[in-house]
């Protein structure tokens, strides 16, 4: 089948993920979700961590594991991610979205098995309890997104063994996406803290309306595009390779307003 | 209808309620899991909080706040109940289960305002953020349970406001039974430290068979039946005034083994 044929057929679901400079801050997170109701049809919101699972830690006395040099996530840190992330944070963005009509419902992979990861197994360096994702429950999803549910998740999965792990908000959107593409039509919208991808990363006017791989090779070859924006958009390539119909990445203003400036990704 | 068409037409599902003395002993608790696995048919937990949340606030340094000699229920208090009960608590549960090959899915009352409650407003006493269950979401817990999930829900509810609030597990276990026994054939399980309800406290061999309204008042006039155990029989009574089809109280073994030993209340 073609992709315009597809397209025609499945339904339109959007996926917003949201980090740490939204749930940081209480008023922009209650912008956002305000916005974030606004927007019609099936959506999916994923959020990460913030600065709370940090200070979490340090008033309750841990410090923070390394092992050479990389910070990881021992048993006493994962169970101040999943109290934050999945208790904190998840159910009160749920609260805070129904209190707006949205029937939103908090999840992490371990809930209805919609997120079933592996520990992270390398042959050099201990990540602790970290997940990478293995399979999404899409039957699941769809049943839940169609009777008007509009799921929450928090970056906590778990390997179906009984473990919980914490897994990276980003990977969680686009494997969601991935996973999605297949029942719905997908956006996937990455919101962070600049309007778009930049040509120019100290000139927030400057943003790359569409980027493609072509003149993604290009400004990476001449380190206009660099650091953490890297592994962001070769994630972004990959979702598109796999499948998702669109991905966009922005400030959460785009969510407001359909003709807000932000970067378009494609292949 | 008469109460015998009408459990000919109902499927069956049981709640269960499990507290402390389960949730603060992970091999009794594991032990459960594993009995609860095993139920056959529709089912749905709901446990209570341990001593975690005080734990946790006595390590960051909360001091439990009190108003004329009585706990409440401040912000901070809420915030570690939050995270112990809805992240910690019953995401561990959830994830035991999956293990289990169980499809557990973790609730608080906000999720799919499945729960809605009503700040409690006293007259003379503040009770600070405790809710009382004003509504359940009978029509999407019920879409729920026939997807083959098994809900497992922890005490933290919401006001449709966009404030979480603390509320009681047993009044949450009873209120679901309640409102779920217009659509499902409901059984009732409190499970706690003891095999049911006792003629003598002292003595865990004299648990009462069945105990029925006359028996109840006969032996609250005699004080073989007190403190405690007055507000939990109360209830109960209550929800089987109001459609619950059976209730019994023992120790979790009784789910393990129907003929194992335990109290059935009827009205």
């Amino acid at each position: 089948m073609n992709s315009e044929a597809k397209s025609q057929k499945l339904q339109a679901i959007s996926i917003i993920k949201i980090g740490g400079n939204i749930i940081d801050n209480p008023a922009e997170l209650k912008q956002f979700l305000s916005d974030f109701s606004q927007i019609e049809g099936h959506k999916i919101l994923v959020h990460g961590g913030g600065k709370s699972a940090t200070k979490m830690a340090q008033s309750i006395g841990l410090t923070p594991q390394m092992i050479d040099g990389r910070r990881i996530t021992d048993a006493a840190m994962l169970d101040v991610a999943v109290m934050i992330y999945a208790g904190q944070i998840n159910k009160n963005i749920v609260a805070q979205l129904q209190a707006q009509d949205t029937n939103a419902m908090g999840f992490s992979g371990a809930d209805g098995n919609l997120i079933q990861s592996v520990k992270r197994n390398h042959p050099s360096i201990d990540y602790g309890f970290v997940g990478d994702v293995k399979k999404i429950n899409t039957s699941l999803l769809k049943t839940l997104v169609s009777n008007g549910i509009v799921p929450v998740f928090c970056a906590i999965t778990h390997d179906k063994q009984g473990q919980l792990l914490n897994t990276n908000a980003d990977t969680i959107a686009s494997e969601l996406a991935i996973a999605l593409s297949t029942v719905f039509e997908v956006t996937l919208n990455y919101c962070f803290e600049k309007p778009g991808v930049l040509f120019d990363s100290e000139d927030d006017s400057s943003v790359i309306a569409t980027i493609d791989t072509v003149l993604y090779s290009k400004l990476k070859a001449e380190k206009a595009i660099h650091s953490g924006m890297i592994p962001k958009l070769d994630n972004c390539f990959n979702s598109l390779s796999q499948g998702v119909q669109k991905i966009r990445i922005g400030h959460h203003r785009m969510l407001e307003n359909p003709n807000s400036v932000c970067t378009t990704i494609q292949l």
